[in-house]
């Protein structure tokens, strides 16, 4: 198996064009990653996954973990094989659900207690642990466990949390090449993918200061690539794109950034524009059940009484399998009645659309001619429903 | 388009190798069609239903009249067109789910008065709307309003059904005939399907004297095809196999047999010895849902925790995309998470099991093997879920 790399191939502005090489293949970049929160993106299959255009997937450490367990997942030969996905994964460390789900959570140095969402019971996930559960599971691309704050948080209290992640990161960066070594493994975890790679996460809420702090002592540690955490937690857009440009413009320029959670679409081009390589978000999966379809112009609900008799596709420049076989009229039925092919159908377009955003960026990228398309996305693309 | 036909091509003792012809195509016979309620077999797109071999689909008429209406969907072009599928469809008369679902019927000689159990409105039902409603869905089959009682039913009530349902057989003739003169066209209904075949259904409860009565008097009134109502609701399998079989040696050789609503994979090799030719049933789809798995072997309920950590396929036998490409820990651990693809993904392989059940019988049929295929089902597959 391959170990990680990057290949940075066409510049355009801050725009990048690259490839990521993991054990289980190549990603071109810019990419989006689908949310397999526990094992499976809601609502499609893996090989619709595959139709879509997904090159990697994200699984949920957090859930994994609680259910049905990272040693279980190890004896099943690792999360690839368990759940029958030959192409790359990443992992995510549990920080941002233990933060936004789990009850009674109590950060320690050590690191975080909590009790899980489903059913009270007590746990601690520290550095270490992150990282072994990620070794069990054996994603490509491991993520350190962070500690994740609410916003907007005050200075002292940001700095805290990202002096903490930091602290976190080295012990999490230890243990990773600890568990590298065949000689120095740790005792009862097994390594389910060898060339696993690491990356770092960049902390600091919204205060450029503390992000330019945590991006000097994070690169000193030494990961494979880097992370943006704790944006898109409900700051103005502007906020976002503001503070990701700063981190990004000081991450090494020959590893892929990462900027987690993000976003809309139109934020996906922002942040690429600002030097980002790489996105995960719920939105296009979790929206489409919701009943919000993602087109050229905009979002689209489709349970608007107005779309009752309209036998058009949702997106009449989409060819994927619901614009092509779907008409809106009868989206709206099955989400009025509830049926869950609904919720697949649209979740089968909304990833398209994301995933053929991102085609169409990186196809720019490599004619010079990304600034002309984020222009035309700014004209053409309104985050208000327009219907 | 070409209108309904017929033809049986070989016989194995009662068992019988057929093709229908539809102006959407042509069925192999015997055949199952799976049961897409509102316009779509619940967990699964109209592909998967394509790449499981579904030859036809049944819609039902309640729900489909109550949302999004018949009026919506003849201006849509048919059923067809507004769910995107190509090939045959049936639809029922509505008559079961009034007797199974709607609140306050009130069966008058006139038709049958109910509330939605959407909305408590009330609706009226007759012979000649039933038709109407059919005719504007555009099926390819369309079914007679009949009269369902609850069973076991004493000798009177059931004659008293039967006798109903044959005078509206009667007049639901008579207004399909209607539908099908351009000049004498009731106003107001839009045909959608010029090609639409109509099929009576046989009544009398678990009475042989009384099935015998209602035989020959709906085929005098001349029918494409026959079905076999009131069956599967409750009574012994044994009862059941005797009724069909009973009914089924007294229907007209050249057209095909219909047993509604059955049954258990094993009810199908039993019914088809006894010389009927198609079947729906929603217990594949349904107890997909609920984490039944149909094999061989007999059902196996996938969320029994001997399968946390089975990494073989759910059937071992089995080419369906499910066990080609997912472990029953697999699926134990999406059922026990709720996640919605679980439930597609259990569908997927419980159709293939029932349509490729229906491709050996037929194939037995050929060749002259249907008892031997009979005798192996009985010794291999059992009721009882097998874990």
């Amino acid at each position: 198996m391959a170990p990680f790399s990057f290949r940075l191939s066409h510049r355009d502005g801050d725009a990048r064009r690259g490839e990521m090489q993991t054990p289980h293949g190549s990603i071109q970049t810019p990419a989006f990653m689908p949310v397999g929160t526990r094992g499976a993106v809601k609502g499609v299959t893996m090989r619709q996954l595959e139709e879509v255009g997904a090159e990697i997937i994200l699984g949920n450490t957090y859930h994994l973990y609680l259910k049905p367990g990272d040693s279980l997942i190890a004896r099943s030969g690792g999360l690839h094989r368990f759940i029958g996905w030959d192409r790359p994964i990443l992992t995510d460390s549990g920080g941002y659900q233990i933060f936004s789900l789990a009850e009674m959570r109590r950060i320690r140095e050590e690191g975080s207690e909590f009790r899980s969402h489903l059913d009270g019971s007590l746990h601690m996930l520290t550095p270490e642990r992150a990282t072994d559960i990620q070794a069990q599971l054996g994603s490509d691309i491991a993520m350190v466990l962070d500690e994740c704050i609410a916003t907007p948080a005050p200075l002292a209290a940001a700095r805290e949390a990202m002096e903490r992640s930091v602290r976190w990161a080295r012990r999490a960066r230890t243990r990773f090449l600890q568990l590298k070594d065949p000689d120095g493994r740790p005792p009862g975890v097994t390594v389910t993918n060898p060339g696993q790679a690491q990356f770092g996460i960049i902390q600091g809420g919204i205060h450029l200061e503390l992000r330019t702090e945590s991006v000097e002592r994070t690169v000193d540690i030494g990961f494979d690539a880097f992370a943006i955490g704790g944006l898109s937690v409900g700051e103005p857009a502007d906020v976002m794109y503001d503070v990701a440009g700063h981190v990004a413009r000081q991450l090494p320029p020959d590893r892929p950034r990462y900027l987690m959670g993000t976003g809309m679409p139109d934020d996906l081009i922002e942040s690429v524009a600002r030097g980002i390589d790489l996105f995960d978000c719920v939105l296009p999966t979790r929206n489409a059940r919701n009943g919000q379809l993602f087109t050229r112009s905009g979002p689209l609900s489709i349970k608007n009484a107005r779309f009752a008799e309209d036998t058009g596709p949702p997106d009449p420049d989409c060819p994927c399998y619901t614009c092509t076989r779907c008409s809106r009229a009868y989206l709206r039925h099955l989400f009025m009645a509830g049926e869950m092919t609904g919720s697949t159908l649209n979740t089968v377009h909304n990833l398209f659309f994301y995933l053929d955003t991102m085609r169409r960026i990186r196809e720019a990228i490599l004619f010079g001619t990304f600034e002309k398309l984020r222009q035309e996305f700014r004209q053409t693309y309104s985050r208000r429903p327009h219907h």
